[in-house]
């Protein structure tokens, strides 16, 4: 039996101030990502295209909580991470764990560019 | 700042002639741990200890089905999976993934092997 390992990768970063993880992990039908400045696996997020959506360019994305508080700022938040993973990794769903002591624009942006460095799909 | 990296561990093994994989990572509020038979990241299932057990030495446990199918059999194979985890990590939850083709006692008596096998708690 060949051995085909799963494939994950981290880092971290400080991003204003504020030592940030994060671990990318491949499933077939699903990227899992943990952004976390706690730690803690956090706030669970599904983000999933859309199957029909009218523009092929422009797909739409459904958030949900699964895990921990619902707050629309986490909906903001996670679409705004995975909308790109997940059109990278040909429309695969992304399961999100979202810990963050600072969601500012400016951060998540950062924290962007950190999961991308972390590049499994 | 020091590097603190997360604590992610995986093997895999034939059980019962089926290829099974297993990642487990740690994280501060929860262990999190896919076990594979598709490669999929499978049904997401909470197991909880119950914070005011009477009896110390025997806590009992919520299974709660976050995401996939949710089926008698997946709770009763994620309570046998995951308890003994929980105890051992200082009663910390345990986030599961389950994706199995072959449920059978047997076989989840030798997946609680493998998961052990990959302690990172």
């Amino acid at each position: 039996m060949s051995t085909t390992m799963i494939k994950t990768r981290q880092t971290e970063k400080e991003i204003n101030g504020v030592r940030t993880q994060v671990i990318c992990t491949e499933f077939s039908n699903y990227i899992f990502i943990v952004l976390t400045q706690y730690g803690k696996i956090g706030t669970l997020v599904s983000v999933t295209p859309e199957s029909k959506s009218s523009d092929v360019s422009m797909p739409m994305f459904t958030t949900k909580v699964l895990m921990g508080k619902d707050e629309p700022l986490t909906h903001v938040c996670a679409k705004n991470l995975a909308t790109c993973v997940s059109q990278e990794a040909g429309n695969r769903p992304v399961l999100l764990g979202l810990a963050l002591k600072d969601s500012s624009i400016e951060a998540v942006k950062l924290m962007r560019d950190l999961i991308k460095s972390c590049q499994v799909w």
